[in-house]
């Protein structure tokens, strides 16, 4: 059988458009063309390295959320001194209710546990302090609900902790979110300035430089951002991964590899389940 | 004359009791007499190591803030690519309107002059995209306010742009600009963190590592958060710096050095300027 298919799209979604305007006017793009093939199962998964904004909006539109989810969020992975943590959300929902935060930390812990398999990962909200004063009332209500469920919920993290592999899945609104993501890419950028610019100054440094290439090549590989590419769209009835806009083929096969194994972890099934389960619990509740 | 006198202080504040405490019940801690001696001319600045919650509420408790200001922030330097940048606030306000990210960003401005000795700095206010229509209804309006100002306000910057010496002051809420600065701080730990392990691991890499040594000791000179030790707290009549708590002697020293730079550029007295200009042209505006 063939591997590969070609589906035809005649319309181009601009990296400024707005979203609802992709939505409406380029019902052609590949975009919503991947998105619908999606939809009516004949692909398992879209990968798109397009407009985030449009790509959200086309894929809430067309695939929905999940039942109990009011909106998807953007997730990712983050590399940390003794493996990996998963964030969400990264930008889709700059303002977030508790609600909202708290479905963010269910569908965090199920999805890392079937992608990392992990049993029990461990699920936080990030904050600014780790006393359970500290923060909005939003994300103190968030806490309490994520603390009364059978979630591993470990508490507040503040953004230092991440790195140091104090959580599985960080769970925060899509603005701090966001904002923690791009300084941890800033602040690599700049050490890796920094370190370039010694070992390019002065005799000593370019020839310990020549000798430290090796070393150096191995730490630039354990960072390389494109083995963090492809960040997913979840809580869709659907596998949505939006890749980094100046993916290389490197950058671009770590997207579809994490694509595939949301397809073969049945992501949006596993949201699902848990989901109704946790639906069922708060009518038995009520 | 003397260079140094000690004044007796016999209670101690401790770093989790409560500020609202602290100011009530410690009225004879070393915190609470050193900011009393600002209030009364007889010190320049108070310096402390200590409880920060503890330390702005009594700073504000006895120093009072500048007319025109409704709360202190806390501001800070940060390492970029071609200098330095100033952020504020980095987490007295978790919350933030309007007006106050509008203050921030005037006293960041004037102080920011003063100190870098910069004609005029760099204003922007950190969102979660360049594009105007970016970020909550409070940042638009923040930043409307700001450009009808004779302040070199550029607009928004997204976190990863810091580093890149985008902007000589950024303004943000606290919640935001903590959340940055412990993301930042975790991933320099993190990358310094690899950078040891690779030049530890393997007879080649040891080796490299020895060469390396010098190179990476001056690298490790350059991002030192030691040489960026000593918070601001501006807005207050008077100069209040806070040194962090784990401070050895020279990050402490950097700290004295902070306050010394504040004293001599009159930095409340900068403040209360600009503060009686913009106060006289809202008068005329109304």
């Amino acid at each position: 059988a063939d591997r590969v298919r070609i589906e035809d799209a005649r319309q181009v979604v601009a990296m400024d458009e707005a979203p609802a305007d992709a939505m409406r006017k380029k019902k052609d793009s590949s975009m919503r063309v991947a998105i619908n093939l999606v939809k009516d199962g004949s692909a398992g998964a879209c990968i798109s390295a397009g407009n985030t904004g449009a790509l959200m909006a086309t894929s809430r539109f067309v695939l929905k959320t999940v039942p109990g989810i009011d909106r998807p969020a953007i997730m990712a992975v983050l590399p940390t001194k003794s493996g990996r943590a998963h964030m969400l959300d990264l930008g889709a929902n700059s303002d977030c209710s508790a609600d909202q935060l708290f479905q963010f930390g269910i569908m965090g812990s199920v999805v890392v546990q079937g992608i990392e398999e992990i049993d029990n990962p461990r699920v936080a909200l990030l904050n600014i302090g780790e006393e359970a004063m500290k923060g909005s009332d939003t994300i103190r209500a968030a806490a309490a609900m994520l603390a009364a469920t059978r979630i591993n919920y470990v508490g507040f993290i503040e953004a230092d902790s991440i790195a140091e592999s104090a959580a599985d899945v960080i769970v925060c609104d899509g603005f701090s979110g966001n904002i923690a993501l791009k300084a941890m890419e800033g602040t690599a950028h700049l050490v890796k300035h920094f370190l370039l610019e010694e070992f390019r100054s002065g005799l000593y440094g370019r020839l310990a430089g020549l000798i430290a290439w090796p070393v150096l090549r191995s730490l630039s590989r354990r960072v390389d951002p494109r083995r963090y590419n492809g960040a997913s769209l979840v809580g869709l009835n659907g596998i949505v991964i939006k890749s980094h806009g100046g993916a290389d083929i490197v950058a671009f096969q770590q997207a579809i590899h994490t694509a595939m194994i949301e397809v073969d972890k049945d992501v949006p099934g596993r949201i699902r389940t848990i989901m109704a389960e946790q639906g069922d619990r708060e009518v038995l509740e009520a």
